[in-house]
């Protein structure tokens, strides 16, 4: 079940500006950061009262966020929300005839497993879904 | 102080299409609805946890929304947080070199005072700031 707004994502080309941006805007004092290999980003992050706000940037320009940011430009990307079954979420939409870009979720920021609806069948929205990856 | 995450919203064409489509993807069975004049817009939106998903669709083409959708289509609009002092925010921001739509807040949904910081001083992100009315 989808049960709260995890982060709101936002595309930046250069990190480095964005963090020193929300920094002024926000007065953030420190940012959580990490690389994620599997969707080929840097994250940069913080959180507003129990919503994290997330600057992802590419890796490198021939990935799926690079292409992103050469058609759009900076600006609001994802909206996350926490999924209390993720895999059984996926199945559910999936027959409510909503499409994943990933069937299996990858691994994402914060120990994650993600996935997104795919904007095409959300009105233009790129839709996260992500869950604690289950302890191993 | 901004203090959280109060909505996000989303820019929709269609607002009975789109509530159809909130519907089957969150379960949402009503929706608070409202026009905003001095926005140009109607307001459907509904709750997760504690936020608010907002879709704002214009009442004409030739509104700041209507020209939005002409050149982006649907998808992602703006994020808004609360502000316990809004006034004293917009001051406070202009003197850090942000910019503002509307440096006297205007009407907005809920009951709401909003202005919007200019996308070319936020890194392309359109962020909202709103309070509750003063009680008169």
């Amino acid at each position: 079940m989808i049960q709260a707004i995890d982060h709101v994502g936002i595309a930046v080309r250069d990190i480095e500006a964005s963090k020193a941006l929300y920094s002024k805007l926000f007065g953030v004092k420190e940012f959580h950061e990490e690389t994620v290999e599997a969707a080929g980003a840097t994250v940069a992050s913080f959180m507003i009262n129990g919503v994290r706000i997330e600057l992802v940037s590419p890796l490198a320009e021939d990935t799926p966020l690079g292409r992103y940011l050469a058609k759009n430009g900076d600006g609001l990307h994802h909206v996350a929300f926490r999924s209390s079954d993720i895999n059984s979420d996926i199945q559910e939409l999936k027959h409510g005839s909503f499409d994943f870009i990933y069937d299996e979720p990858i691994p994402g920021a914060h120990n994650m497993l993600v996935t997104f609806l795919h904007p095409k069948t959300t009105g233009g929205v790129l839709f996260e879904l992500c869950a604690p990856k289950p302890q191993s």
